[in-house]
């Protein structure tokens, strides 16, 4: 009888075993991607699988009841102790007897694929750098000596094939202990960065040890800190949180950072132990969250803006305030963790952080890379990641480009007469009706529009307390197409827009939104000032975009993706009114969620997408906005508001307003802004 | 033409190059040894050749005058600056025009050798792993964006070949500033275990840095610590110190300090922060004697016996203290050497850890084997390294057996009634004349003889203050000789010597060297209890080497080294009478000095030795004398003190007095000492 034919769904893998191996090793064999932990000791129950009987007229091949030894009693054991899913076998077990077909549960692979929570389809498969791995080690020969290490490095090398292992002086004096106190059994939490490289021993635990280890994705904003703990065998993510970035009492912007570090000696450490005692107190407190043992985090990645990547790192960014705006390091690092976030997480974590692209470009837009993956993109795809600075990438599978552009930090709703930072109460969404030009606003935390009914309850605790930045960018665009606005972006007098809500502020005009000054409120207005602060942002954005278009030879592009929290909530059709990003079809503007986020968790959850990012990061061109003199063109060009409706038909069934100017009254401003003032 | 040949000397290597080819880019291509810091820019001049001219019959070529390039700006600057020896020309400068001879002196070679100061023919080509390399860094280009670690990395790879190199956070910070103070040249030091694995960035210097880096060898012994700093380009010694151990305070010998930390708990912590002081300590101290720099100390080397190896590691010996005897690790360990001697040495400096060879068999047994190389031994060698325990080595170049034997500090003066550590005024050699039972003696601090004019005046200062290690080892043996103690190592009566320097101490009897107590002085005698502690230390000693013996199955050995502090000062004659060693003629019997601290020298100079050594110990086959029943039937019949004489008639001229016997007289030992005691 010829040995029998196993074949292993989904992956669809066959091969003939010898009769009686195990359905462990004929995957092993086969190159299937079965799980184990225990290495075959029937404790782990990670190979668990569901096989066939019966026809499999697809595979050819009818299976037998007794195609598979029968239930063992280790199997019985674990069944009566933990529970085993009906049909389920232990892999590890279970002996191949005759033909066969053997489903491998999504949950028994290694590679699982986590989905994630976008509309986007692409999956995160499983593949993290640090595992769990039990071992038996060979009791100590006082005639053929040899240390303890030494046999474990031994049994690792041959149960789990890992050749070269770097321990920790740290890690040795517990060595001894948990050695004896497993009865020479232990599992190890081992860190292998890719097959070429060493492992890493990171702990230790007596006998078996369950798990779950976790992960923190961290992206380290400007103005605020998100991490994500993910378990790192699942995937799953377990709790998300978030903090302000303690800098900014040293600077609002990046700039202002460098400035800090270069007048003020010993301010670039000041500013790295500010920014390092924050990612400790987030890893604590997402840890907290999750209700997981923060010692349970073995591995962080980090995705970050060069200026910030510096400070985190223990550099003082000043190189980067001045061109040629040289990073003192632009490649991967890989990194022990305890040292950027102290005492928080296990001692022997080891960081990941992603590569940096320039000077101006940083981890952040690289992480945007890794999860929107312009490279794989048929269709030519600009994605923008707004924030204090915008990263912008332009590319698809012909040629990636990448800028960033200061846009400041109007678009987050400072520098705005009666902006805020995007918190319950800030006004988030606006709409002005362009016959009565009376507004209507939405405001965070609540789902109502201030005119319906309970309205004033349901905001009663944060009551209306100013505007953030989505919703300046929605008053601005209203504006505009309520015909508040001009081309230059001028407000029109109260006589010439016909509304009281319009009144004069010296010489320029401003627009009521709302008052609450009665109730001690406050009176939230769109002032000309506002309207200029977001015309040079958004001309900065538009700016950085038409430059990578300018170097593709393009005039438009297929798609856009905004990205970055605040991409989240910007409407694109308000975006596209105030011509902050190129015009495309409204259905081809999707917005990825915090994209740089996602980037970090891929990193975490993948140790090939790390050298993927690398690859990426050196495939990208990059292009410095900062001295190059179509940038400075295209800004100016750019300060225009085009639209006097939406640009693209079916986004409005209203008809246009006849295009106004409010230029000719000499109200101080003209088409161009800033450049020319009018004077006297 | 044809190309100019060109012959190195003293390698002989010889090709053709091209016309115009420098000397040091011919010596690149012709594999010969020129050393070279800056790569060729004529900065560092560490390439300096001495070109031939004339008739060189030998290689059969004739080297006209202008067979080399004129002397140049580059040459003729250096000379004014700096001063070249007559008839010396840069490497990197002169360049070939014709055939020539080239002769490369000691000093140009990267590999220079270093002889050692024994007798040994042996000497250490230097192979530093942490060397100096100049390296000019291309400046950054906003255009061609890339970090300056990216930049560093690439030079070092074209101008060094070297390709990997792994970068501490640390470093980090200081890179910018340091690349753009020295104009985008600097100088690293780089450490490179070997060419398989990554390099390591140490340190960087703006522009040149001539050095010279320092190395620190430690042997690191259960009472004393002894360091030499050794030059790391030519191998020099410049300073050797030596400190206490001050573990001393937790125990003498080693069992007493795994039992210190077995019933103290954190003992183990304590004695690793004691340790680890003591080695910071002594690097300072190290460095001060040699005037030296203690942050250009890159690179230590440690050797100790496995108790301290654990104890320095700051892992908890207590497995050591029973059998199996395990060690933690047993390889050879590289790590920081930051943490073995906190804030005493550069930051970055690497620490080498010789491999241990079993739990009672350490690193400083793999040292002398460095040192001693039984491996190369055409004759069968016995290394003995006699401290408080003896590491005993035996073997050829066919194989090599080792093990250690808990001697005990009898032989460091301890536990000897008039005993005392080796000082000025500690009894240090002892002759008794056979015939008037009369003893003289000498001092550790004074060359004449007690007996000598001019001797109280010389150790006025210290006086006569006890007897040391090697001075009882010499008063037994002449004590036996003199026919003052018989085979079983009893003291004859008065009555039976015949002289009034034996009395009578209860059942037993004492000699007494020397009586000061008139001028207030110590009265030193050697008593019976003095013998049976040299004969249990003497007998653990020959039954260790013994049983190496058996297991090679040979009953004499061609010749015996006695290495150790304390091996240096032992009589071989003397310690043969006494049995410590087996029977060799007089002149195959060597003293290797501190054979261990060589061992940590060879290591410290030659990365290739690191390797070897390894290999070395993975080849020693071990053999635990604790559980050996062998051990103990040798132990009891190495008792006797076998020789009444000189073992080898050449060691003496006097004729052997009758063999006594003082046994008969019941005074409370016989022959086999401490096994049968008579009673009543």
């Amino acid at each position: 009888m010829s040995d029998p034919l196993v074949i292993f769904t989904p992956s669809g893998k066959r091969g003939h075993v010898a009769a009686g191996t195990s359905v462990l090793e004929a995957a092993r064999k086969l190159g299937v991607d079965l799980d184990s932990v225990c290495g075959g000791r029937g404790i782990c129950s990670k190979c668990q699988v569901s096989p066939g009987v019966g026809e499999f007229s697809k595979h050819g091949v009818t299976v037998a009841p007794d195609a598979l030894s029968e239930w063992n009693s280790v199997e019985a054991r674990y069944d009566t102790v933990r529970g085993l899913k009906e049909g389920r076998r232990l892999g590890c077990q279970a002996q191949i007897l005759k033909d066969v077909v053997i489903d491998v549960p999504p949950e028994s692979q290694v590679h699982k694929q986590v989905i994630r929570k976008s509309a986007d389809t692409r999956v995160i498969a499983m593949d993290p750098a640090t595992r769990l791995y039990l071992v038996d080690v060979t009791e100590p020969d006082m005639h053929a000596p040899s240390g303890d290490l030494e046999r474990l490095r031994k049994s690792l090398a041959e149960t789990w094939d890992i050749k070269e292992m770097e321990v920790d002086l740290n890690l040795l004096p517990s060595l001894q202990p948990t050695l004896r106190a497993g009865k020479w059994q232990v599992t190890c939490a081992i860190h292998r960065p890719d097959d070429a490289r060493p492992a890493r021993l990171l702990a230790l635990w007596p006998g078996f040890f369950e798990g779950p280890l976790h992960g923190l994705a961290i992206d380290l904003g400007s103005t605020t800190i998100a991490a994500h703990l993910c378990d790192l065998e699942t995937g799953e993510v377990k709790a998300s949180s978030g903090v302000m970035n303690p800098q900014i009492r040293f600077g609002e912007d990046l700039m202002s950072r460098v400035s800090y570090a270069m007048m003020n000696p010993g301010g670039d450490v000041e500013m790295t132990t500010a920014v390092r005692a924050a990612l400790a107190d987030l890893a604590r407190a997402t840890a907290t969250e999750a209700q997981v043992d923060p010692a349970s985090i073995f591995e962080i990645t980090l995705v970050c803006n060069p200026v910030m990547h510096h400070l985190a790192l223990g550099i003082d960014p000043v190189e980067l305030g001045q061109a040629p705006f040289a990073l003192a390091t632009s490649d991967a690092l890989e990194l022990p963790a305890a040292t950027l976030m102290p005492e928080a997480i296990h001692p022997q974590a080891r960081a990941f952080v992603l590569p940096c692209i320039a000077g101006h470009v940083g981890a952040d837009a690289a992480a945007v890379a890794l999860s929107e993956a312009p490279q794989l993109s048929s269709d030519l795809v600009l994605i923008v990641d707004v924030g204090t600075n915008a990263e912008i990438l332009l590319g698809s599978t012909s040629r990636v480009l990448a800028c960033s552009s200061p846009t400041g930090p109007a678009f987050e709703g400072a520098q705005i007469s009666s902006g805020q930072r995007a918190a319950p109460g800030a006004i988030e969404r606006v709409e002005i009706d362009p016959a009565t030009k009376e507004p209507r606003f939405k405001v965070i935390g609540c789902d109502l529009w201030n005119t319906d009914e309970g309205f004033d309850l349901a905001t009663a605790t944060t009551g209306v307390t100013g505007i953030c930045g989505s919703g300046i960018i929605e008053a601005v665009a209203e504006m505009r197409m309520a015909g508040l606005v001009d081309r230059s972006g001028l407000i029109g007098s109260t006589e010439a827009t016909g509304t009281p809500r319009i009144t004069a502020q010296g010489r320029t005009f401003e627009y009521l939104l709302h008052d609450a000054t009665a109730e001690g409120g406050p009176r939230v207005t769109v002032t000309q000032g506002d309207i200029r602060a977001i015309q040079l942002a958004k001309s900065a954005l538009y700016a950085g975009a038409r430059l990578l278009m300018d170097e593709l030879g393009v005039d438009e592009v297929d798609r856009i993706v905004l990205a970055g929290a605040f991409g989240a909530h910007i409407s694109p059709k308000h975006a596209m009114v105030l011509g902050m990003i190129p015009d495309a079809p409204l259905d081809k503007v999707t917005s990825a969620g915090n994209a740089a986020g996602t980037g970090a968790r891929i990193a975490l959850l993948n140790r090939v997408e790390r050298r993927n990012v690398q690859e990426l990061v050196r495939q990208i061109h990059k292009v410095e906005t900062a001295v190059e003199p179509r940038f400075q063109e295209h800004f100016v060009a750019a300060n225009a508001l085009p639209h006097a409706t939406a640009p693209f038909p079916q986004l409005s069934a209203v008809v246009p307003l006849p295009e106004p100017s409010f230029n000719a009254g000499g109200s101080g401003a003209d088409g161009t802004g800033r450049r020319r003032r009018r004077r006297g």
